[in-house]
């Protein structure tokens, strides 16, 4: 039996989810992958601990990115600013085909070291080569829920393999990692998968005991392409085809009526909300405000770097405080601590986590530390606001997962940056003049 | 006569304002306070100047804030997500009631600190005690326009006094600090000053020959206002007032009709849009594309801190960007390198200053580079997508304002950042207790 690695972080301030305060100045302590002390008062314990000095850190849980695809940060600005249809025909799929293995390898670690950097601790990740992915989670010590996610629109030889590859994905990688890594099942969308194969992913999902995932109702236009090919919207249509008798997560749901938000309510379907996203590709404003009072649990997700175009959960976090705030005329709309929840506690519920998100005795060592001694920090009114109101991923100064530290004063400690930064700049280049 | 401080920057990306090539890799020269050479080509010079290796930074003009109220950083998340009236009486009022001279030069000085940090080399500061403001531009380094923001719901001599104030300001600092202070005259609104007050500072404004600024049309609730009480819409009531025959900047203007923009557009009036601020208080969303399709200049304000709550103006730029794609449902709509006009060269058209916003021969040398050496801005596809759709004021690695380097590896070298932060803070406690 190997020894406890336990230390414990003094005079930090910490957020602390609920309650009267939602920050306390105090104590934390960590034994091995776990927290098991945080508190304002500094405990009895036995023998002499490593101690951190946490003076002007403020330790909030790590960020939780539940919709993405971390390769495309290869193709981050290449294509702005254009319509969709011209940005997905012209530009996203030409390049997307020529992915090869070593593309979604390099594009990932890209993305993983800018997201742990910037103080995400565990991502959702939606793609192709997906080996190359859970690769790069274990390498890098991220925490990842993972899926093939396939799309439909092919001869049925083809759907049966890719159907097999997410079954098998699913299968292999399911708790690897030291468990970091867990999957999912995911048909991309209803409209690139045809109903009798999405119910070929349900009975996968079923079978392997498996959350879905899917994109949904993120444009007018697929919306109403599902009306007319089904006569269902999408909400009604997933519900029919037994998606939401499983755990599940929907991206986007930017386009909902009343009676769609009551269905996901009723069946405990949660939403990754991605603000930057639907923003750029002008896809709307989702009911957010709506869906809350519901009951439905919507997190925050970044969605690939191509239509972000960064992946700073902190900016995805302040979009959810401020657009919902302006569209509805109502500034108290979505309070600072409640996108802080959206962003930590609400992105582990919906990736159906339940020991990561908060710092609490029995959580799992998942958080990060800002630098509150920097001009946009100050005054010290109110740390949870300024988190939400004034921060970006760069003010992170310390990361942790699974209780091992990841981040260092801003720098990746188990990534080669440099590599990094190379080799997808040289990927991006092969990809060109393929 | 002294001698003159030429040197040069090479192996650095650039942003050229307009034509084919928006970004050129090349080389720049800096006399005294002038860019005077920027190109591909590196310029044959006589005798041997410094030059400065840019390789892996991002050379832009300087970012231009066109509205705010520097000393309300003291209030940064002093009360959030409120309704506009609870907020303003209950939280603002009763602090700035208190603020004195030492406030406003504390409050300034953490403004200015997190504004030159993060790439503002000029910013308009509407408010009071602005002698101090003045002071802290001097110390600085950084540009600045500068005016008394008055409110006439007073008696009339009190009226009277602040008028005098505001004449006495511009007219003492006008072209002050080597001619990096400029001033305006600036009534604070058309619902806080009585008609015949407004008239008194266009009047001022003739005399000295100076602009002028004022906040208009911010909320649905003024707008009305001004219907009942004068029978007009603030545009309208503005021009008929005489404001808009003085080059004129009027912040926010949100709620605006066709007919109105008409009017802003043909009398030349520029518009300081604060996407942030407009969000935050849910005053609603300004319509932005059609003021830039009628040929006014929208440039880009944080407003004061308290509202915002931070004073970057790369997450102004992007919010730009983004909101107005979101709600008009067009992802063609202020693409990325109109934003950084907002954010540059149509700042110095709002401020009416000709020798700031681009860089150009004949420049005044208010320039910025950011490191591209990051995760975040690979591949390197698009430097000006990316400092749009990408980047945060911490990517600002050097800042330089009248051919004076004022930051230096993310440091102020004319501010004493530690003092400004305790000093900052002290204020603050000691505004909560007095």
């Amino acid at each position: 039996m190997t020894a406890t690695n336990r230390w414990m972080i003094k005079n930090g301030s910490f957020a602390v989810a609920d309650g009267d305060k939602p920050v306390i100045q105090g104590c934390m302590v960590i034994e091995d992958d776990l927290i098991v002390y945080v508190g304002e008062e500094t405990p009895e314990l036995d023998g002499d601990i490593p101690v951190m000095d946490g003076t002007h850190l403020f330790f909030m849980p790590g960020m939780i990115n539940t919709h993405g695809h971390a390769a495309m940060s290869l193709l981050r600005g290449y294509g702005d600013d254009l319509a969709l249809q011209i940005w997905l025909q012209e530009k996203m799929w030409p390049m997307e085909a020529k992915f090869t293995s070593s593309d979604v390898y390099w594009g990932t670690s890209l993305s993983v070291l800018e997201m742990l950097k910037g103080g995400t601790t565990t991502f959702l990740d939606m793609y192709d080569h997906m080996d190359q992915v859970a690769k790069v989670t274990e390498e890098s010590g991220i925490r990842a829920s993972l899926m093939r996610g396939v799309i439909g629109l092919c001869p049925e030889e083809v759907q049966r393999h890719k159907l097999n590859e997410a079954i098998r994905f699913a299968r292999d990688w399911h708790g690897k990692a030291g468990g970091r890594i867990t999957t999912m099942i995911s048909p991309h969308a209803p409209y690139t998968c045809p109903p009798d194969f999405i119910e070929k992913f349900v009975q996968a999902a079923h079978d392997m005991d498996l959350p879905m995932h899917t994109h949904m109702s993120e444009t007018k236009a697929e919306v109403e392409q599902n009306v007319t090919e089904y006569g269902l919207r999408p909400v009604a249509h997933l519900e029919k085809l037994g998606v939401f008798s499983r755990p599940s997560l929907v991206a986007h749901a930017v386009h909902l009526t009343d009676e769609e938000i009551e269905i996901l309510a009723k069946n405990k379907v949660a939403v990754s909300h991605n603000p930057g996203s639907n923003l750029k590709l002008a896809s709307g404003v989702a009911r957010v405000t709506d869906m809350l009072k519901a009951g439905v649990t919507v997190s925050l997700g970044t969605d690939g770097a191509a239509s972000n175009n960064n992946l700073d959960m902190f900016e995805e976090m302040r979009l959810a405080a401020l657009i919902h705030k302006g569209v509805s005329g109502d500034p108290t709309a979505i309070p600072a601590g409640e996108a802080l929840k959206m962003g930590t506690v609400y992105g582990a519920q919906s990736l159906f986590l339940n020991n990561v998100g908060t710092l609490a005795p029995g959580m799992k060592a998942d958080f990060i530390a800002l630098n509150t001694d920097q001009a946009h920090f100050l005054p010290h009114t109110d740390l949870i606001s300024h988190a939400v109101y004034s921060a970006c991923g760069k003010d992170v100064e310390h990361v942790w997962v699974d209780g091992k530290q990841v981040v260092k004063h801003g720098a990746c400690l188990t990534l080669d940056e440099e590599r990094i930064r190379r080799e997808a700049q040289a990927a991006f280049e092969s990809l060109l003049s393929r």
